[in-house]
């Protein structure tokens, strides 16, 4: 048995989120398992969901020690009713991460992996040790590095299942917003690569310029006061009928829909209904997370839909699913490559300033946890 | 040829909504056509979208005489960018009707005919004389009144919809809001005979205790203080996980799916995500023509979706679209009756004081128009 050390949110009774470091002992891996000594894992808006959710982050308080420190924040008494189920609950962050098979079991599969460095997905990875099966892992190419590998799940599944959707719902083309993301930076890339037109949707000039650097071709910036007009163009032109919105809150998905409608409706007869050209809207994130607000100007043949991965993964059938899981490895440093703004420890993820800037959830700022750097 | 009187919509190019009687030359029938003396036409929601449209009717004003009225009306500026279609086009009005064939084309289909009380859909059936396709005509039973036949299409087929959408999706129960209106007292009396869980949402006391009366098992009442809680034990008694919204803005529909998503998570494990239980909300109506506002407090499982019953009809194909048509003919009198406050004429229509109260849209309250009223 192994002493780990594993980053943990909780919920208390008293609407108070607690975050702290936990020491755990780690089992040792049975046949078919291994242990990975975890070297870095981002924090995804995602994990943010879990680690702060709606906890209000300006109460937040220090208490601890500088290497076992414990952040505290008060959680609105409304947002407490949603996570009655996980009061009391301490419970492991931490979607995806990558690191070093440091024992293995008996199995030869197991065998197989010792000293591999593989990716993970599955919970729990702001940890110094992760025991999980061995066929849950992704090994990485020799040369890929696990800061390299860390995101190969969440942002380039996500991205693929974007292509995929188009292309199963017959949709021509598709416009994302927050797209100077991580996740925007390799769907350009996807599209490229596969022919398929794209229209980005960015929140800066400086947003609009980075994206335009990297060779998008329709790049519509929302501050800018002529946005709608551009949207409709760039929508018109692309023959748009798909979008994937990470922002959730406001109003930018339905000005989405109603430039689709619009670029439908150019000529056409006046219809009190609307156009027959069905628009479709999914959801995937919630950088805003008010109220989406739809303003319903696009007629009555549109659809907006939550979206997450692990469904579609499902939806798709486990074939399908591991040709694009290949096709992350085969392309991680080119495609798939992941910017990190920093790599920090787990104790340095409960500083307050440092909490508070990856909880911002600025676009194109990613933050790493490497479980490994400071560690007492 | 004979003399027509037609009520027309007109949105001039000075932001004008003007609405006059117009006399038109109705050509003989063809030989696969017939001429119907409308005698009853209702008032739908939806043919007040083209009616009176954006415009704002605290600025009517009414000119003309006594038999040819004419209103007038100011559209606001947002809403004329809507309308450059119909710029310029005066249109008719009225989506479905009812009246007696007196005159017939030579061919056997439109001789047969001749006489007879018929059900009509198609559009402009504010008007005295209508010409169509025989084949486009429903035939009423034999003892049936063009007022009885008047509402065959529009609301008796978006009830049977919404529980044919139903089986097609594999739900089990069914939410409708401003479920006291005439289409939501057909939906009472038609998942009673089909054995459907229905969870009625009203906006009034008065209007609980008339679904009520009509046997209604699951009301809810969204005026209430204990609203949520009511519509949370209906949603979960009856394991509803699909909705048909006729308001469309404001949170109404979010409230629903959130207590479908509280319903599904009763007991779970906590997850950020939400339930895996998918929800689905169609908005098939625009009482409230504001924004439709999402809380997205309900995970990622859900789906919203505008519903349109022409579209319906097309996709379960003409086969089954027939089956619910014999269905409403056969059950005219029971299933499908409507309920009228007021029988109007034309000119009547357009008396500034009735149209204001037609126009309110009030859940129970509907009007029908009778060309033939007043006629001078």
């Amino acid at each position: 048995m192994d002493q780990g050390l594993e980053l943990r949110t909780l919920v208390r009774e008293d609407a108070t989120l607690e975050l702290s470091l936990v020491e755990t002992a780690v089992p040792d891996p049975g046949a078919d398992e291994i242990v990975v000594r975890v070297e870095a894992s981002p924090i995804n808006p995602s994990d943010l969901g879990l680690l702060t959710g709606p906890a209000d982050l300006s109460t937040l308080s220090a208490s601890g020690s500088a290497e076992r420190p414990i952040l505290t924040a008060t959680i609105p008494p409304a947002a407490m009713r949603m996570l009655a189920a996980r009061v009391g609950q301490s419970m492991p962050v931490g979607n995806e991460g990558a690191g070093v098979v440091v024992k293995a079991g008996s199995s030869p599969e197991a065998q197989a992996l010792l000293g591999r460095t593989v990716a993970m997905i599955g919970g729990g990875m702001y940890t110094r040790l992760r025991l999980l099966k061995a066929a849950d892992v992704l090994p990485l190419p020799a040369d890929a590095t696990p800061a390299e590998g860390a995101s190969c799940f969440v942002n380039p599944l996500t991205a693929l299942a974007m292509v995929e959707t188009l292309r199963m719902e017959g949709h021509k083309a598709l416009v994302h917003t927050a797209a100077a993301s991580n996740l925007g930076q390799m769907l350009v890339r996807i599209c490229k690569a596969d022919g398929v037109p794209l229209v980005n949707v960015v929140r800066s000039a400086q947003q609009e310029k980075l994206l335009r650097d990297q060779g998008a071709e329709w790049v519509v910036d929302s501050s800018a006061p002529d946005f709608f007009d551009k949207l409709v163009e760039a929508v018109a032109a692309t023959g748009a009928t798909l979008a994937f919105d990470a922002i959730g809150g406001g109003r930018i998905g339905s000005q989405i829909l109603t430039a689709m409608e619009a670029a439908a409706s150019r000529g056409a007869a006046y219809s009190r209904y609307g156009s027959n050209t069905f628009k479709q809207l999914y959801i995937y994130g919630a950088l805003d997370t008010g109220p989406t607000e739809l303003v319903r100007s696009f007629g009555f043949s549109w659809g907006v839909n939550g979206f997450l991965l692990t469904p579609f993964l499902a939806k798709i059938g486990p074939q399908a699913a591991q040709k694009l899981r290949e096709r992350v490895a085969a392309e991680l440093k080119t495609t798939f490559a992941s910017h990190y703004t920093a790599e920090i420890g787990l104790a340095e993820a409960l500083d307050p300033e440092v909490l508070r800037a990856y909880a911002r959830r600025a676009t194109g700022e990613k933050y790493l946890i490497n479980p490994q750097k400071g560690l007492a």
